[in-house]
C-alpha cells in the first residue's frame, strides 16, 4: 500500500467535518475526489484543488481509501447502497457519528459488500482537524488500519483501538462523559466559590490541578476493578459518602443547584447498602455497570 | 514570630488525621503539646516525644499556635468554651470538617474571645500528612496565616486562600465534587467499555488524558464566566447536547447506567429551554448557580 502524500483519497459528505477532512488531505498533498449530495459545498474545497465527483460512485472509484463523514448510519447505507457503487477493494473509514451497534452492523454490511471496513470517532471540533490536537479514534482490522495510519495522519492523532469495530464509538462517548464530567464539576465548584466574592479565574487553576492530580490515579485504581478487590487503601467509601453530605449541605446552603452532589451520593449510599461502606470508592463500578431503573 | 523547628505548637483532637498532624509537628522538631478526651490515643506520640497536656486549657497554654481537629464544630465550642481555656494570644488554626457558615461563625466565636482564627480544611488521608502530597487550605487575615506559614509547613502543601473564613470548606467541598466527578466519569466510561471486552486498565491511560487535557480548558473558559459571555467558539451548547443523547443512549445500549449523562442532558436541555443553545458550554454556569427545585 502507497503511504506517499500522493495517495488519493475520497471524501464522502462535505459537512463542517467533511470539508475539514478533505481540506486537511488537500493540505497533506492527496489527491482528493470529493462527494456531496448539496455540489455546491465543494467549492472552496474545488477552487483549493479537490475533484467534485458527479455520483458516489465515480467519487469510490478514484482512489482505494474512502472516508465518509455524513448525518447519520442511514445516510451511510443509503449512498453505499446505490447500485452504481463498488466497493469492492475500497478501504471505507467511516467517521460519521453513531452507536456501537450501528459500527458493528455497518462493518458486516460494507464487508458483505467487499469493503474494508474502519470505524471511527473524531474527538475534535472541526477547526482542529489536520492538527495533532484533533484525536481520530479507529477500530476494525489493526492491518487495514496499520495499511493507511501514515495518510491518516493527515487528519490529526490517529489512535488505533481494537479489531471490535464498537470500539471506537464507546471510547468516544466515554471520553464526552469524561468531558462533560469535569467541565460540570467546575461549573459546581465555581458556582459556589462566587457566592463568596471568588471570580472563575481565581477558582479555575485549582480545580485544574484537582482534576490533572486524580486523573493520576486512574491506572492504579483500574488495577482494583480487574482484580474485582477493593480494600480500602486511601479511604472507604463511607467516608466518601459522609463527604458528599458535607458536599449536598454546602451547595444548598450558599443556594447553588445540588443535584450532581446528590446523583454521587445516591449512588455512593446503594453501593454502602449492598455492603460496600468499607471498600474503595472504585467499588462503585457495580452501580456504574447496572442498568438504572428509571430509563 | 518565630518559625524555627523549635517553634512550640499544640494539637487538640487526635483521631487518625490530628495523630497524624502531631506526628509531623514531632517530626519536623517542633516541641508538641498534645490533647485528647480519650488519653490513651496519645501514647504513641507521648512514647515518640510529645507532651500530653492534662486539660485543653493546659494544652493551649503551651504555645501561641494551637491546631485543632475534633469531630465537628459543636466540638470546638465545647472543648474551647470551657472555663479554664484562655485563647487570647493564641492563635487557632480549625481543620475540623464543616461548612463555610460554621467557619464563620467560628471566626467570630474565637476572635471574641481573644483568639487570631484561621479556619483550614485537609485534602489528604492522614497517611499522606507531613508529604507534599497533602495540600493543606487556610483561609483568615492573611497576616496570622503569614505567621506561621513555616511551621505549618511541617503538615504538607500549604496554601493561602483569602480573608475571608469560609474560604477553606469552599475550596475543599469544590474539590472533592471534582475529585469524585472525574472517578464517576471514568467508571462510567470503564463500565461501557467493558461491555466490550476491554479492561479497566486499558481504558485508564485514555481517561486519564481526556481529564487532564479538558482540565487545561478551565482557565480559558473562566474568563468567559467573568466575562458573563458566551460565544460558541469552539462548540455550541445544543451540539453538546445532541452528543448527550448519544451517551444516554450508548450507555441504555450497553446495559450500563445512565443516571449520570441522564442529568449531564437535563441540566443541558434547561438552559438551551434559556434560550442558550447557541452559546458554549460554560454558559451552563447559569443553571449550576440556581437552587435545585427538588431538594
Amino acid at each position: 500500500m502507497n503511504n506517499e502524500p500522493d495517495t488519493p483519497v475520497t471524501v464522502i459528505g462535505l459537512g463542517l467535518m467533511g470539508q475539514a477532512l478533505a481540506g486537511a488531505f488537500l493540505k497533506a498533498g492527496h489527491p482528493t475526489t470529493v462527494w456531496n449530495r448539496t455540489a455546491a459545498k465543494a467549492d472552496q474545497l474545488v477552487a483549493d484543488g479537490a475533484r467534485l465527483a458527479p455520483t458516489v460512485g465515480e467519487a469510490i472509484k478514484a482512489g482505494s481509501l474512502a472516508i465518509i463523514c455524513v448525518t447519520d448510519y442511514e445516510a451511510v447505507r443509503e449512498l453505499l447502497g446505490a447500485s452504481d457503487v463498488e466497493l469492492h477493494g475500497t478501504t471505507l473509514i467511516n467517521l460519521t457519528s453513531g452507536d456501537s451497534a450501528q459500527a458493528r452492523e455497518a462493518a458486516r454490511w460494507a464487508e458483505q459488500r467487499g469493503a474494508r471496513y474502519l470505524d471511527g470517532a473524531i474527538m475534535a471540533v472541526p477547526p482542529a482537524v489536520g492538527t495533532a490536537e484533533a484525536v481520530i479514534l479507529h477500530s476494525g482490522p489493526q492491518s487495514d488500519f496499520e495499511a493507511h495510519k501514515s495518510t491518516l495522519e493527515a487528519l490529526g492523532t490517529v489512535t488505533y483501538l481494537g479489531a471490535d469495530h464498537g470500539l471506537a464509538s464507546l471510547y468516544d462517548v466515554a471520553g464526552l462523559a469524561m468531558m462533560w464530567s469535569v467541565l460540570n464539576a467546575w461549573l459546581q465548584g465555581t458556582a459556589m466559590l462566587r457566592t463568596a466574592g471568588v471570580d472563575a479565574a481565581t477558582y479555575a487553576p485549582f480545580a485544574r490541578q484537582i482534576a490533572a492530580g486524580v486523573a493520576e490515579w486512574l491506572p492504579g485504581y483500574a488495577e482494583q476493578i480487574d482484580r474485582g478487590s477493593f480494600p480500602a487503601e486511601v479511604s472507604a467509601l463511607e467516608t466518601d459518602a459522609r463527604a458528599m453530605s458535607h458536599l449536598i449541605e454546602e451547595s444548598e446552603a450558599v443556594g447553588v443547584n445540588a443535584e450532581l452532589p446528590r446523583l454521587f451520593k445516591a449512588m455512593a449510599d446503594r453501593a454502602i447498602a449492598a455492603g460496600h461502606g468499607g471498600e474503595q470508592y472504585p467499588v462503585l463500578i457495580e452501580e456504574f455497570a447496572k442498568p438504572s431503573g428509571d430509563a
